[in-house]
């Protein structure tokens, strides 16, 4: 190939080729260009004994490798299937296409909802974000509280269900954005070998009057060891909900103060970002800290 | 459903639920998740008489507006269409859903490559961006100095065959990276009422020494009314591609010191970024711009 010739007349060597085919711009790999494929998902159903449902989920798989046939890879699972797995598996198969490089080829796992409050609260509550009852008939928050069971299913059903039939490698990321972010950090606190790397994009801690706060500063203790990465972050998300940048400096707080060896964190304030536009940003600068 | 009637409650009208429906948070639309659809593309091929060749094009289109069938859509043209159509869609299509609602719901036109230096450049240079002639008998160099023809394509056959064939609005967008960089600056410059807003990422103005810096220089006179949006950025492109950096501060210094009226211009830098994740970043930042 032509940039191949020109390369060669500049450095002489094949060795030192292939490392400077990262740093070179774009311009030079021209000719490189992948052919357009939209992001495809395998999506299956798995019945699930522990919500007493069938369970659809996203599965979006790199590319075969035809060199490394027996090649495995990280997964990365997403709540709110719908709404941000398209664009987390676009993410993760651009920045890692050979001439971006910046983080490894994953299995993406979109989970979409089927009774988002049941399945992503950690405890009951009628509680809503102003702090008041919602004690109406036909609540949202009546079926909430489901939080718990839903990890279970993760953890005993999905994940296993994924091990069993993908190329996986054991690490593991849960990403998660409102009532998901406080799923991803109710599952840091409390079932803490089913993840190495949690994202939680504005989490809804306002949940029952910051429960989850609670939870994180009982179970957070000075001298623990857990070797996990944590990313958080909020927006500019109004000043009716600013309980939500108030409740995060608490929770950062509590992490950066408690002597934790090896919980690796970044806090992200978003000051531009709506509570819905965060979410491009912040799954962008979750991956790369995750991944740096 | 259950939000509606809980939000009524608080608001008890259906003209402030409206309003309010673009303010609240994720968590209180749950019910409203739409399914997950890939990014698909029409795929077309349009015989150029300009290129003598047949040029492949992908087009993304928004989901159809049962409410509205005659609804027309602003169109964007990404080039490097396979490194970069899909991103642009999933960014539009996410960033234009009802509950995110920053842009407007676009056709998305990607621009895959034949011969990327033919078309990318806007002159004839064997110049590398180190400075010197690249003389080789196989220069990939050979074939550049394409772009206005190239230009003259998109502007008498494929803008043509888009809006005789799909519901466009007038407005077009064109984005580019690095060669596609220069080549909307190119085409805010010689051809200029071909687009109403420019993205130009990292745009290689190191091509042919300074080329369309010269360019820039000369065109955009005192004066003159534009009505325009351009977006421009660099990243960190490394110690011996430092040029992309100062290049920009220098066409950044044109555009602002020059009194062009109604040119709104925006410049980025992405120090934490390279030069092949900057788009990522650069993208989204643009779209924000320009539709701010």
């Amino acid at each position: 190939m032509n940039y191949n010739c020109s390369l060669k007349r500049y450095f002489g060597n094949s060795i030192v080729y292939i490392f400077l085919i990262l740093l070179i711009p774009q311009d030079l790999l021209a000719q490189t260009d992948p052919v357009f494929k939209p992001i495809s998902a395998d999506i299956i159903k798995i019945p699930s004994k522990v919500l007493g449902e069938d369970r659809k989920v996203y599965i979006y798989l790199p590319p075969a490798d035809t060199l490394q046939r027996d090649k495995r890879y990280p997964v990365l699972y997403v709540l709110d299937g719908d709404n941000h797995f398209s664009l987390m598996a676009e993410y993760c198969r651009y920045l890692s296409r050979r001439d971006v490089n910046v983080v490894p080829e994953m299995i993406i796992i979109g989970i979409p909802n089927t009774n988002r409050t049941r399945d992503l609260t950690p405890n009951h509550s009628i509680i809503d974000y102003d702090g008041k009852p919602d004690t109406s008939s036909n609540s949202r928050f009546k079926s909430s509280g489901g939080g718990n069971n839903f990890l279970q299913f993760i953890g005993t059903e999905l994940i296993p269900y994924i091990d069993a039939h993908y190329k996986t490698q054991p690490f593991k990321i849960f990403a998660g954005h409102s009532f998901g972010g406080i799923t991803t950090i109710n599952c840091l606190l409390t079932q803490q070998d089913m993840f190495n790397a949690y994202i939680a994009i504005s989490p809804s801690f306002w949940w029952d009057n910051g429960y989850l706060l609670r939870l994180a500063d009982e179970r957070l203790k000075n001298n623990r060891v857990m070797n996990k990465r944590i990313f958080y972050s909020d927006a500019d998300e109004g000043m009716s909900l600013s309980s939500f940048h108030t409740n995060l400096v608490k929770f950062d707080s509590i992490i950066t103060n408690r002597k934790i060896t090896g919980l690796d964190h970044k806090y992200v304030r978003y000051p531009d970002e709506t509570h819905m536009t965060e979410p491009v940003k912040a799954y962008y600068d979750a991956l790369r800290f995750i991944f740096r």
